[in-house]
Parts: C-alpha cells; sequence; structure tokens
C-alpha cells in the first residue's frame, strides 16, 4: 500500500507538522517558524532577525522565461522583502546554491551580475554559503539578516479598528505568470506576444516585469516602524487572500476588505476577486491605528510611496469578509499559490 | 556552439569568480566568503557567526541507502559542526526544504525526529525556514547561527610553529561511503553485506554510521576558543588533503603532518595517504601555540576527546608536505571531493 504523501496533506498542514514536530524547539512568534523572518536576539534597543527561502527551478522560475540576472535580482528581492516586512533593515546574507555542473558559466556570471546589482542597491554584503552540484536544475537558496532599531513589525500586531493598508496594486504579477504560460516573453524591456513577433504593449511589459523583477518596497517596512505609524505587516508573497489570514490567524482578529479600495494592476484583467488571488506581488500589507492614519497620508507622499486604504481590522469572531461597492460581503475566498495543494482543500 | 560550463570551471575556481562577482559586497575574513560560517557582528565581548549549507538528493545523500531521520540529523550536525569549527556555540536554525509532492509523509516525520533529536542534543532551537515543491529530489537548506562569548576559531589564525592537531582519527566516512557503493547497507546498527545477507560486523558498520549518522565534536571548539588554547581551526568535510591548505592559504603559511602520527579510522584499509584525501569526517583541524600544548594535553582528556598532534605549521613559503616515518617528504596532494572538477585540476 501506498502510503500518505506530502500533496495529499497540503502546504499549510505540512508546515504545521513540522512546527508540532520540532515543538519544543520552537519558541513563541515572532522568534518562531511562521513570521516572515525569525527574530536572532534582542539587545538593547536592537533587533535583529534573519529568514531563508529556497527558489527552485521549474516551481518559482524556468530557464527559458527569465533571464539569469532578473532571476539573480529576484531571488534576493523577495529575501529583502521578507526582512523589510518585518520593519528590519537587511544587512547581509548568505547565498546557496546548487547547479548542474552543465551550467554555462554565461549564465552564472550574468546571475550573480544581477545579485550584485540588488544587494549594492539595497546596501547588503554577500558574506559566505556554499555551492554544490546537482543533477536536476538549478536551486537558489538565500538567507538574509537584518536590524532593526525601533522595534518589529509582527504579524500579531494587528488590532480591531486598525486600518489595513496595502504598499501598491495588486495581480500584476499573477498576470505576467498568466503571459509567461501563454507563451509572451520579456525581451530588452518590451513584451513579445507569442504568434505576433516582436511587439512593444506597455501593460502587458509591466506584468512580466512585475513577476520576472518585482521590486519590492523594501524602504517601507523600516520607515513604518521607525515612525511608529505600524506594528502589524506581512509581505503579499502568495496573494492576500492567503496573507491577510495569516496575519489575522496570528493576531487573534478579523478583518473587513472594502473591495472598491483594492488597488488593482491594470494587467489584472480578471478584477479584484482575483487581484486578491494573486501571489507574488511583495507588497505589503499593514495596519494602522485610527490616529496614526492622517500622519501616514501626510508622511507616504513625501517619501514617495503611495499606500491605500483597503479596509479595517475586526473584532475576533467576525471573520475575514470581502465586501463589494454595493454592500453585499462575502468571505475572501483563500486560493493563493500553495506548493503542496491539500486534497482537503478548498480548490 | 556550446559555452563554457561549471563543470570546466571547478568548485574553488567557481567560488573565486563568485567571490570576484560579488567583490566590492564582500567584506574582508573572517566576516567574507571563505571561512566555515561567517560573522554577523561584534558587540563589546560576543561575536554572532552564521553558515548556510544545502544537502542535495544524488550529491550528498541517496534514499535507499539512509534512513529518514540519519539525513535530518546528518542536515543538522554538518552545520553545527561548521559554526563549532569558528568556536561558536549554536543557538538557533532556518530550515528550507524542497520536497516531492509524492513523498511519503512517514519519510518526513522520520526526518523532521531525526531533526529534532540533533537540535535538541545540540540545544538549538528552529526558528523559521520556508518548505516549497520540488519536482526532483529532496533538497534540504539549513542556517545555523551560533554566539561566541571568547572570541573566534579562525581560519587565518595559524601561526609558525604551532602544533597541528586533529579531533579524532579519520577516513571513516569515506570507508563507509565506499561500503555503500559497494552495496552494503546499515540497517538497525549492524552492516549489512551485499550478497552474504544479514552480518554484524563492527568495522563495516562503524564505518556505515561515522558516513550517515556524523557525531561532529560539537564541544570542543568552543572549548578551545573559551580556554585560549586555539585561535585557527576548519571543521574536515572535504577531506584533511583539501581543508589543511585552506587553513594554511588563509594564514599564509605553510605545514608538515607527520603521516605516522596521522589517526587512521581501522575501517580505512587503504592507509593513512588514503584518509587525508576522505571526506565528511567532521573531525575539527586546529592549531595550538607550542606553551600550550601540555595545557591541551592535561586538559583535553578531562573533557573526554582525544585530539592528536599530527605535525606542524612552517613559515610561509614552506609549502604544505606529508614526511613519513622513514623522513621521506613528498607534497601533500589535493584529491578531496569537489563538486565541480575543473579540467585544470591535478586529478
Amino acid at each position: 500500500v501506498r502510503g500518505q504523501t506530502l500533496g495529499d496533506l497540503g502546504e499549510e498542514r505540512l508546515i504545521e507538522r513540522l512546527r508540532r514536530r520540532l515543538g519544543p524547539l520552537v519558541p513563541p512568534p515572532p522568534a518562531g517558524i511562521g513570521d516572515d523572518a525569525a527574530r536572532i536576539s534582542r539587545r538593547g534597543s536592537h533587533d535583529w532577525v534573519w529568514t531563508a527561502d529556497l527558489l527552485t527551478e521549474g516551481v518559482h522560475f524556468r530557464r527559458a522565461w527569465t533571464e539569469a540576472h532578473w532571476l539573480g535580482r529576484k531571488a534576493l528581492a523577495v529575501n529583502l522583502s521578507d526582512v523589510a516586512a518585518m520593519g528590519a533593515i537587511p544587512r547581509s546574507f548568505l547565498l546557496t546554491l546548487a547547479l548542474p555542473p552543465a551550467l554555462e558559466l554565461a549564465w552564472f556570471d550574468d546571475f550573480a551580475r544581477g545579485l550584485r546589482d540588488t544587494a549594492l542597491a539595497a546596501g547588503v554584503s554577500c558574506v559566505g554559503g556554499d555551492t554544490t552540484a546537482s543533477r536536476s536544475g538549478i536551486f537558489v537558496g538565500i538567507t538574509v539578516m537584518g536590524e532593526a532599531r525601533h522595534g518589529l513589525l509582527r504579524r500579531d500586531g494587528a488590532r480591531p479598528g486598525d486600518g489595513l493598508w496595502v504598499s501598491g496594486p495588486l495581480g500584476a504579477s499573477a498576470a505576467g505568470l498568466r503571459l509567461l504560460r501563454a507563451g509572451w516573453r520579456l525581451r530588452r524591456g518590451s513584451a513579445v506576444a507569442p504568434s505576433v513577433g516582436r511587439a512593444t504593449r506597455g501593460r502587458e511589459a509591466a506584468a512580466l516585469r512585475a513577476h520576472l523583477d518585482p521590486r519590492p518596497p523594501l524602504a517601507l517596512g523600516p520607515w513604518l516602524a521607525r515612525s511608529g505609524i505600524s506594528r502589524a505587516a506581512i509581505d503579499l508573497s502568495d496573494g492576500l487572500a492567503a496573507d491577510l489570514p495569516r496575519l489575522c490567524l496570528a493576531s487573534g482578529v478579523g478583518a473587513r476588505v472594502d473591495l472598491a479600495a483594492v488597488p488593482v494592476h491594470p494587467a489584472e484583467r480578471r478584477g479584484v476577486r482575483a487581484a486578491l488571488q494573486g501571489g507574488e506581488d511583495y507588497a505589503l500589507l499593514f495596519t494602522v491605528s485610527k490616529r496614526k492614519e492622517e500622519k501616514l497620508r501626510y508622511l507616504a507622499a513625501r517619501i514617495g510611496e503611495r499606500p491605500q486604504r483597503i479596509g479595517e481590522v475586526l473584532p475576533p469572531g467576525a471573520g475575514i469578509h470581502g465586501v463589494a461597492a454595493g454592500g453585499a460581503s462575502r468571505p475572501l475566498a483563500q486560493g493563493a499559490f500553495e506548493h503542496f495543494p491539500g486534497r482537503g482543500s478548498s480548490r
């Protein structure tokens, strides 16, 4: 008889299982499994956090779809995003690579160039890691360390009455992924349609770029923590419909999303519900107490950010709902990307 | 035309290339690429270090050869070894897993049990990580963080005249790997020969165990740092013939190894030269100044360690030699495991 597999279980339950198995070893949040990054230590007014991610060829990227330097940039950027979503400033990273020996050096050099560009822009140093041969595909593991001098943005910091905010439009990355699947490619900044040949289309190019070369708002998280404007945040890696429930669960609260207020990227033509499902936006979702919302509006414009208020944190037990312009309310469906979609899941 | 590949280049030159590509970002050692672990920060009398490794199915392990809980133990142990070799005490770790959805849960649970056992024994906590689907095989990435209160053991700390010491016998793990390749298996603590059927053979079982379930001397590194007995160390992951030159290169010194003094594991029947080539021993190689060697001998026995003096650090330019009992001296051949054996290598 075939035993139960990871695919039978689903991702959330797999993580829960791991948490239980490693039980006595796992300290409570925010130092434990579940936040965007884990706290290392607190000394005086300083928090140090770290986070690790693994990008897998065929799952997170395809070589035919992306240029190597975009992959280098993205691999580091998504990890920097986890640290910034905690309100910390990324300082250094470790790089582990499993690479096929037949991989061309030109690809490797281009990948390293992308890494370097993002590292320079963010002011982080590569301080070590590991390289190993892979028999099947490219694996990029990155661990980032960050420093917070003014407290952390935690998943468990949301309070009923707080406003719910996002840093920018949603849905572009998922739209870009659909374009890639349909045969579109991004070449020298232009979107190339599958059959028509070379063609520049602004909206498609923006979607492809959002997916292949995301630029998370790295300054916003540390700024929110430093200014004391926010106490809770999460980066939108799996889609708001999946990440908002995580924030609510950790904080023990409900939430209402005003669907008409959600900024939807023009490349996401299927509307706001689709945009809430789309993964890899790397926008920041954060909460702001009522009395600080005016300050946020005033100050954000001055640092070049345009966050949008999309709803409100509700008391425990209120559920997590999307409310249409007409007032119709529906539970926010969870349907974002799962690595191990469980049989028991709602999809 | 086919471009140059990673296999054409070789592992050392690949790392050097990465170091150059990420050039301005890489701080000088010991915080930079090249040590067993990287320094995060120094505050007052405290050093924090971290290290990351990626274990790849088909390269570092095979599911048919190892039980899942051994793999869990080993994955963590070899990373703890890197931190301990810096003289630091491991405190916490991040776990990234890429797993095939068809993987059986029983395997996963057994793997998690192994991780937990080693974590509990070492007093480290799992504080986060990432799980993702893999289309081809299992990848285990672990990042470990450690704390040193009394200075670090650095690769660049060896001085001419220092004694060269190893923490235990060499060659067992490589012998175990050869046995696995020849069809031997370890079942419930006993070695099983390929054709003869079940048979308990102490020497073979010890070699298989050394390879599948290594137990690095995690207490020794921090003890050497705290006691001030040593200032330079490296863990023997790629074989002494490869790791000693790394220590010498970083310190700008030569070395003499007295072949008759090298402790060879009884499972390594091919002699001392073979034992120096064998990877994955996870013994500690360290240096001790002349005036502290008596103290080491006296104190080590009291903490249950039996390190052996195997040679001496020589002045710069003296080369790295193995000296036989009769006095014949030969350069120490480098022939340990390479992930990307370059065409230009000496093998």
